[in-house]
């Protein structure tokens, strides 16, 4: 699991940052892509990574603002050429299927594949046998949500010598066994699978926040996050803009991020008012709250390592 | 007067090519740009030119295919930001209002300027003292126009000599004159501006195609045409890919150049299959049957010069 970071600048793109995108590369786990909002020209700057287009299973947006979603119609159409078959969703706030529907439907675009769009509300909105994603709203204005990934937890390793001194030869029973069933072997003892696998491992948490403005009754949804993305669209100096902006600083992202003990924060949504120099500062005052801070730039890829 | 291609590819970007945009740049006549067709990112295309955004005063829009009109709702946003406070007028097809107020308006875009959108039907579009705009229907699946840009003739030189070997001296007169009006002077004397000045300068003809198939009455529209762009989809070897995709080849292209008697014929609107050999090819086969055939790149710029 790698978070990759396709557009880090707020707003309108510049030279050094395009406008949000930020991809979700699950390919070992799942074999699939999710893509968290697609500002315009991230089909752009995918055309300079080996992401395929036809590997993105889901697309979650945000919120509606022109910079997080002018890109989309793009994608989905240019997914068709690119030998785009399976279904998407796309997940947003209420408007989505409007602006995703009309785009389509002007423009003549028929995509070959399954699209589904889900306006989502607070909770869980996704569930299969490997993730839970929910949402949560921020405070930007208009409806803006964070989304966690949360990886099940998977089987602990097989007590392989363990079984074989049971008796246990393998065979399809290993994987029932991995499973945490319980079974009846054929001589009519009854095993269970937890006595002969190691401890589970952990899944991983990731917490993907939309433009928000410092909101410390947050905490509780991020707590226990491997990482957290927060926006840092101002520094310090330009605190006042950022309530009226609403928006967040670095050092106020770093806040959360310290008070909720989230293991690793990645800023991103930087104003393109700062150049280098001012990005080293956003880094320096979230490092002199939370030190394990770092700041995303476009194609910065990061490893979710696995707990343990 | 110049061309300034931003984008020259068709359906999808790729790393040499963007979807379709053109700039008519007319700083020197009348400080403005306008533009032709906006795919997506042409506001970053836009980012490695000299072209100020708040000096855009129209947007023409030949059909409302993805890859002429994903770029708009950015470009309309970031025109704002980029100090753009005077008034812009959007032209095209039936449809781009709703793209257009759709987009803006699910992602609570507000234009701090005036935006008129105008749905256009063939003939006279636009009328002032320097230039007529006139559309005419293509023949693309889709409702698809070709525009014409007229520069009206400026008046000629004064004959400064001449008026001073009959008395009338420099100053607010002149102006008069220069308009080939008729004035009593002081003494009486009644004299005709046409006496005064030199021959008319002809005004320019630039004619700009959305995308559409060979469409040999298109003639009697594009005739007089200093430039004309035409799209070239498709080389000769895939002629047959043409009518049933509702586009050109380049041979098609130049032939309804050379049948028109344009002057200089620009090709653009290129598949992503041909790479720099086979766009060598949609050149050859154009240039065999209209020699002044130039090939559109991304960046490129076409002065288009005054006759005479």
């Amino acid at each position: 699991m790698e978070l990759f970071f396709l557009g880090t600048g707020s707003g309108l793109p510049s030279k050094r940052r395009n406008v949000t995108s930020i991809a979700l590369q699950m390919l070992q786990e799942r074999g699939s892509i999710w893509i968290f909002d697609c500002g315009e020209a991230t089909q752009h700057q995918i055309l300079k990574t080996s992401i395929r287009p036809r590997r993105i299973e889901k697309i979650f947006i945000t919120h509606l603002h022109g910079d997080h979603i002018y890109g989309l119609p793009g994608l989905l159409s240019s997914r068709s050429f690119q030998g785009g078959e399976t279904a998407l969703k796309l997940y947003g706030p209420r408007g989505l299927k409007n602006f995703v529907e009309t785009s389509l439907s002007v423009s003549d675009t028929h995509l070959p594949y399954q699209l589904e769009i889900i306006e989502v509300e607070p909770g869980v909105i996704f569930e299969d046998f490997q993730f839970t994603v929910t949402c949560q709203l921020l405070d930007h204005g208009i409806q803006s949500y964070g989304y966690q990934i949360i990886e099940k937890d998977l089987p602990g390793e097989l007590l392989v010598d363990k079984l074989k001194q049971n008796g246990i030869e393998p065979g399809p029973i290993y994987q029932q066994i991995k499973q945490q069933k319980t079974i009846t072997l054929e001589n009519g003892k009854i095993i269970h699978g937890e006595d002969y696998t190691g401890p589970a491992k952990p899944g991983r948490v990731t917490t993907i926040l939309g433009d928000t403005r410092y909101k410390p009754d947050l905490c509780s949804f991020v707590e226990g996050s491997d990482v957290l993305v927060h926006e840092a669209t101002f520094c310090k100096e330009d605190e006042a803009l950022a309530y009226p902006y609403h928006h967040s600083t670095a050092e106020q992202a770093a806040t959360l991020a310290q008070q909720s003990k989230v293991k690793h924060l990645i800023l991103t949504h930087f104003s393109s008012r700062y150049q280098e120099e001012g990005e080293g500062k956003l880094l320096n005052e979230a490092q002199t709250i939370f030190q394990n801070t770092t700041l995303a730039r476009d194609f910065l890829q990061v490893d979710i390592p696995r707990k343990g």
